[in-house]
């Protein structure tokens, strides 16, 4: 094999952003916005990573990343994260990039490549293309991280590639999960664990304190996704919504409970969708009713932004459904989109939107997650020109 | 004594519309937008009801009101509401003028004359100017009904009138505001009281599952007072957050209490506004939150309106804060104008929603009840020209 191609999910919050910090519950769902990843193998000595959307071209020769010591040892089905005096050296020879993204993808890239092949002989080229924004909260790390993982660990034998059917065997997921979460830790710190699981298994996840059960009952969901491309601090937002809590606790703690409820109704509705027995209309009524509410409750919250507002009124004046997604403040928002919805009055509300400086992307939610795209099978069709073999 | 000029209030929501439905307290201010009227004794044996703001002018001979038959009696200090046949007879000879607002202003009027002025030799005359619009939700009603009674209880010695400092007798202001109560039956079938209490006592009201508490600690606020002018029907307003409450009920639950905590909250707040240890900033800017959270949750009730939302769209943009107040959809909203608001900006603000076809009173809640302006005592200075004698 001279050729890895893989590709994982972003992913977005349904309902519960920001109630989730108190203990109530969240909706992640995979988002069809997908980071791909092309591993070759090369006849030079190095190892490079080429990532344009962050700007990131880096190449080591094996000699120099070989010579790091990883004390730790490298339990492939356990994977433990990097020590201190590890991550000290990574960045060591991840030299200095342009931007802390940049630094902090060679060294993700860097460790899962040390952990999983050290002492290769043989020579590997990545080439990565994002489809999703980098950091604005729609888990392009995590994306990025999946691909890593799941490249080596095939390349290693550790997994066994699916075929055109794209059916996982559970233990590789589960393995390739594990991997990307110490991706992420690097990227993070100490993330949730969501956005890598989402990117691994897609269809969507429910997390309260810290527990997270997966979803399977999930229909795929079109929906407009919109940037605002207001960049915006999380740890502000949450801090924000903290202070209020603080000073009206009475009045907050109901709210956080509505939101709970909404996202309980929100999964019983999910469900009926996978059913036998549903009705539609009814189903996608009840879904666009629970996004205006918790959109108006976030707002309450004061996570919302004059431009998220923009957003949601101008869908709603095409009688759109939307809310704010993540951390709020700016970002991202989406906006169902229901089988009554006409294509005419999308693409006249996407021109509306592109007019007022947003992006918009149509695309899904809840759909199925890491994918090796093999090109004997055909199932290249999809990998963006960049990522093609010429 | 040959002319009585009286003074009630409006009225308006300050937190806990459509949540006092569901048994949640609410607390409505006295509003500082007054309805006056003269009443004067004339030579002519008719009595005559001039209210130009509805276009209304009515006229009637002594003999002819006279002539109904009031089975009921007529107890002065405990008034029964009118029986189905005086109703019928006070109709007929009402006549019918152009629009329900006209009949029914002439009906309250002659009920409330009938029941403590039957049988007087001469003539009267009253005109009415209010400054509230009529059917806005503000209380235009019961400011009528409260100055129709307190006109008539004075002018028959049933009531003192007060001197200049318009200290009223506990007693008679009870017996005011029970009179003012028939004219809301006859006017809106069941009513609630508020409105009626409000225009008689001033200051505010809390209302809970029906009973209500006077709050006689709360400060004169200033406030401007916003009318979309877009016509709405608090029935189908109603109607619409029980649908939404039948469908989420738990989604809707805490939101209800939410706003409760809301109205206790802001109760505490005007009561330490009015102690000696107030921090008056801090506590502007409580109830700022307190209005901006309010109306967020109105909002999610799905009782505001694209004219609501640019009201206070307006209003925020210059760091003012802004709730629908009643039953939303159109109708009225308020700002609240703390001390650091300067002038400057309440003028561009004013000028900005003007433009915007809305129209807006600077003006202030938690006043005084019903007046009595006496010419001797040069109380007359604020009364509106119409009625001035010239």
């Amino acid at each position: 094999m001279t050729e890895i191609i893989v590709s994982a999910l972003g992913k977005i919050i349904l309902h519960g952003e920001h109630s989730v910090v108190y203990g109530r519950s969240a909706i992640a769902c995979s988002l069809n916005i997908r980071t791909y990843l092309k591993l070759s193998q090369t006849k030079d000595e190095r190892v490079s990573l080429v990532f344009p959307d962050i700007d990131l071209t880096q190449s080591w020769s094996l000699e120099e990343v070989n010579s790091i010591q990883f004390s730790q040892g490298c339990e492939i089905l356990n994977p433990n994260p990097p020590t201190e005096d590890v991550i000290k050296q990574l960045k060591k020879i991840a030299g200095s990039g342009a931007t802390e993204i940049n630094n902090t993808a060679s060294i993700v890239f860097l460790y899962i490549y040390l952990s999983l092949c050290k002492n290769r002989k043989q020579g590997i080229e990545l080439k990565v293309k994002s489809e999703l924004p980098i950091g604005a909260g729609l888990g392009s790390s995590a994306g990025f991280s999946v691909c890593l993982s799941s490249a080596f660990l095939i390349l290693t034998g550790n997994v066994s590639a699916p075929g055109s059917d794209n059916i996982w065997k559970s233990d590789d997921l589960e393995l390739i999960n594990k991997w990307a979460f110490m991706g992420e830790t690097l990227n993070h710190g100490t993330p949730s664990g969501i956005d890598n699981s989402i990117a691994t298994y897609g269809k969507a996840i429910k997390l309260k304190s810290g527990t997270v059960h997966k979803l399977d009952k999930i229909p795929n969901l079109r929906i407009l996704l919109i940037n605002t491309k207001i960049p915006r601090c999380t740890k502000d937002l949450v801090a924000g919504v903290r202070r209020k809590y603080e000073m009206y606790e009475g009045i907050i703690t109901p709210v956080l409970n509505s939101m709970e409820a909404i996202v309980s109704r929100c999964e019983a509705v999910l469900s009926d969708m996978t059913g036998n027995h549903c009705d539609v209309t009814s189903c996608y009524k009840k879904l666009q009713d629970l996004i205006d509410m918790n959109h108006d409750l976030l707002r309450f919250l004061g996570v919302s932004h004059p431009s998220l507002e923009s957003v949601c009124k101008t869908c709603q004046q095409y009688g759109l459904h939307c809310k704010l997604t993540g951390a709020g403040g700016g970002g991202c928002a989406f906006c169902l989109i229901s089988p009554e919805t006409t294509e005419e009055t999308l693409q006249t509300v996407e021109i509306e939107l592109k007019k007022q400086n947003f992006e918009c992307w149509e695309t899904s939610v809840g759909g199925n997650g890491v994918m090796c795209h093999d090109p004997a099978c055909g199932t290249t069709s999809s990998i963006p020109d960049f990522l093609k073999t010429t």
